[in-house]
């Protein structure tokens, strides 16, 4: 499929991307603790209710509920102390009719209680008394067995990336092992003759390679493993040997071209002789980012992004993201978190195309300011100034001065 | 300071324990390709400019503008091709007045251009012979010297959290090794009689600690290094060493209370005997996680945090996370992001309180809906089965209905 002939809008080639896709990474077990950020196998079932007891949420008087039946101000209810229950003990006690016992927020209900009413509605009355300055009802002030989570339930699903809150359910719960998607591997290969190694000194023409690091970085943020593969020599021979191996070894592989067209083409076509279906789509209706190769080849992503560094980055957000996502088995993706900002000046995009645009934040009174930073091909720095992207979707001609606009951190 | 005297605002709250931090991390040298995350300790210099060699950014013909002046459609410019420039290599000639040389995009202009031509503007005409259908205006198509970055500009400021396009400028500059803020080590001690560890089978009245490994993560995920302590015994002597201990050992610590008052009284004790000018705030006017502890005990911040793990969390947000970057020395705190909603019901609060809800986001055709998750007294699982949380302002009511939202994840 020769370079432009049809450029795909970015949802399209996702899409024909992703239809081919069937690499996902196997269930490895590791320890809970370590699992932050991680991605469920599994499905995980509750091996026990939470609470495993009845537990009050306050400080007071544990009380059987009838006992209290229209204790008010004007006309208080007095119950039998009979104790205190201890924190994280049964009483040791069970309370029966005319009896209550102090309990502290956290506390185990005594057996025969049903309810607590709040220290600030008792008052100490004689010597082993209670004074209770109103009624509880059945319940009142108490986590019920299970009101969290019934045994047996589904407490998360299979697919589920961990934040905090998960990793704390998992622990309540004891489970301190569980099964997660083996981190995908994804494979990067730099090309072009004019790139070298950032230890190296460059030569007169020649650069820094620059994308195989910031994918690096890209692809640890999105919950994958980098394995780098070095600057690969611009001929068949050595990149049809180098994608053959990374494709052996990862779950995906990204090749970044080199800068000039040549380099592009010889990309495009090692990827269409790693495997059936090869090339996908060539050139998606991105700026920037026009020259980007998806392919699939043998069930797993091969995707060619271009040289420019910007252009790498926006183009792997969309496409190589999605795919380590889908080898992770993600089941639910958020939204992306963004922040509204009033935009500086009119951004001019071409219809039909969608369009990224590095932009500052800038404090304004009613919010943010996005202010685009502009560089003539996109330079790295240009983009290190940058707070975050602004998309200018196909369908719009541009964006105004003033309209709120969304703005991406990368 | 008793309990809830005085129940401060969060960001008063905030501010009077930033303005007693003394402690931040020191200085360590690590690799860049591991720094992804990390903070600059130093400001970064180029120490050469970028592009370091004039650079054409398209492919075509390097020329002399002058050359090229008033070339058009119909009035072609001739001009002799004497060769092309290598990728990665300086030409190996100098471009005199009536010659071109053909160029890829990346590549190094040769000595005497001073402008390129795109190949979609130009033609072949005889062996030997280029025919340019337009101008060139002097430096056209091409990057200068120094366009991206002059030689002794300072391209990242101390206190950056380097993301992946300073990863990739850094590498571009060939620094591959910097100064970055130590990891802050952030203490976590739990307490609570009845708290027992995870791997533990809780007996009647007991329950798996849940804050230790909520709060690890959320501290890993600021750029810290959660260091846990382990439960510690409720009582003054067991409490008072471990204190002492992990603040002697961590840049930060943090206890989280049992559920009852009197472990969080005992809290208050033990940190207010830690150092000067110890307790500053104790009571915040924020729901869920209004009995916290806001200390500085020798120029290190000692937070005490409510034992209900969703409370945990949300106050760990509002001090933990910005203590966290104090110690890292992050110079510039972004906006945080988050997703618009419109609420599905109306959420109720009381004036002068800041409130926080989870809420479920459910894609609605206008974006999403935010549905709030009720639950009696924050269960761990009500916030896991949560997208994110909304904040209703102490200045508000509440929010209505179909109002837009902003969704934080956690």
């Amino acid at each position: 499929m020769p370079e432009f002939l049809e450029l795909l809008p970015p949802g399209k080639a996702l899409s024909r991307l992703m239809s081919h896709l069937a690499q996902r990474t196997e269930a490895e077990e590791i320890a809970t603790e370590q699992a932050f950020g991680r991605v469920t196998a599994t499905r995980v079932l509750a091996p026990h209710p939470l609470p495993a007891f009845p537990r009050t949420t306050v400080d007071g008087y544990a009380v059987r509920a009838a006992d209290t039946f229209g204790a008010s101000d004007s006309l208080p209810a007095y119950l039998n102390l009979i104790g205190e229950v201890p924190m994280g003990a049964e009483a040791g006690f069970r309370l029966e009719p005319g009896q209550c016992a102090m309990i502290h927020t956290g506390g185990m209900l005594p057996s025969g209680a049903d309810a607590v009413v709040m220290i600030e509605h008792t008052q100490a009355a004689a010597a082993g008394e209670v004074e209770l300055l109103r009624a509880a009802a059945i319940g009142e002030n108490v986590l019920k067995v299970g009101e969290d989570v019934a045994q047996g339930e589904e407490v998360i699903q299979a697919g589920t990336r961990l934040r905090p809150a998960e990793i704390g359910g998992l622990m309540a719960l004891g489970i301190t092992r569980l099964m997660v998607a083996r981190l995908p591997r994804v494979g990067i290969l730099s090309s072009g003759d004019e790139v070298v190694p950032p230890e190296v000194t460059p030569g007169p023409g020649q650069v820094r390679d620059v994308n195989a690091y910031t994918l690096s970085a890209l692809v640890e943020a999105a919950g994958g493993l980098a394995v780098r593969y070095g600057i690969i020599p611009d001929n068949q021979a050595d990149m049809m040997a180098a994608a053959e191996r990374s494709l052996h070894e990862c779950d995906l592989v990204v090749i970044t071209a080199g800068s000039s067209a040549s380099t592009r083409d010889l990309t495009a076509l090692v990827i269409n002789e790693l495997g059936e279906p090869g090339v996908l789509v060539h050139g998606v209706n991105v700026r920037p980012g026009k020259p980007t190769i998806l392919a699939v080849c043998g069930g797993k992503a091969v995707i060619g992004l271009p040289g420019n560094p910007v252009s790498a980055l926006v183009i792997a957000g969309l496409f190589v993201v999605p795919v380590i996502e889908f080898c992770l088995g993600v089941r639910q993706v958020r939204p992306r978190p963004a922040v509204w900002a009033r935009l500086a000046i009119n951004l001019p995009s071409q219809a039909g195309r969608e369009d990224w645009f590095p932009v500052r934040l800038v404090p304004a009174v009613d919010g943010y300011r996005a202010e685009p930073v502009f560089g003539k091909s996109n330079l790295i720095f240009h983009l290190a100034q940058a707070d975050g992207l602004v998309r200018i979707p196909a369908d719009a001609n541009g964006l105004a001065a003033g309209e709120l606009v969304e703005v991406f951190f990368i």
